[in-house]
């Protein structure tokens, strides 16, 4: 491979974002807030990101991506890919798929990981997708 | 108002987004593509933009918002805003309504419209929403 390749290669990965619902928790939760099933899956995200210096994607923690009927919740997105939403995740459980998934997603250069190739957990518990913005769009923003 | 502000709102509502699912339909739906609900949205959307030339949004008809549960669906997004996925729309009644929650998101900067000024519709058929990227990391992708 060569040098520009490999530059924009990880300059592509590194702009790969998982936000995370931690407000997400079911109706009949009751507890405390740091401990909401969206919290939690949080700092096992964080934990497991913490274990791979190498990984190619951020958190972000989020007060709420409304999608309230199916915690846990998270969206990963990047510029230029699509945002892909997903939902029904177990918080002690999920976070090394939800990485796996993730970047699966920042090896793409638009987002979309071939159906076969993404998490079940991903196939079965997928909320939505929002195209990127257009080349033009985001540039006149800057 | 000041000409850099008028500038500034100016260049801020031309990048709003709304993105039509046009392969939107009832799971008993047997017609033509041409005619499933979401194609139908999208060809009011169309028209009732073409009777509002100073409309602040631009259209964007997408294969697929897998959100295939609650036809039909449109996600609103902008370079800096928030994303935001709405669905139970009537595709024949709608157009105004969508046009109207899309404008009053293309006057703020974040896309976060007051609660009680969103379209009742946008209020009950919310799906999902997705904050902005960084600005770092939108800069990094240019």
């Amino acid at each position: 491979m060569s040098a520009p390749d490999h530059d924009a290669e990880a300059a592509s990965a590194q702009d790969v974002t998982i936000h995370v619902c931690v407000t997400c928790r079911p109706p009949d939760f009751s507890g405390e807030e740091h401990d909401r099933p969206g919290a939690r899956l949080f700092r096992a995200l964080q934990q497991a990101l913490s274990s791979t210096p190498d990984a190619a994607v951020r958190l972000d923690p989020v007060r709420c991506l409304s999608v309230c009927k199916r915690p846990c919740t998270v969206a990963v997105s990047g510029a230029g890919r699509w945002t892909y939403l997903y939902g029904d995740f177990d918080a002690d459980a999920s976070a090394r798929t939800i990485i796996d998934g993730a970047e699966r997603y920042a090896r793409t250069c638009d987002g979309i990981v071939p159906w076969r190739e993404r998490p079940e957990a991903f196939r079965k518990g997928v909320i939505a997708r929002v195209p990127p913005l257009p080349q033009a769009l985001r540039d006149a923003a800057e």
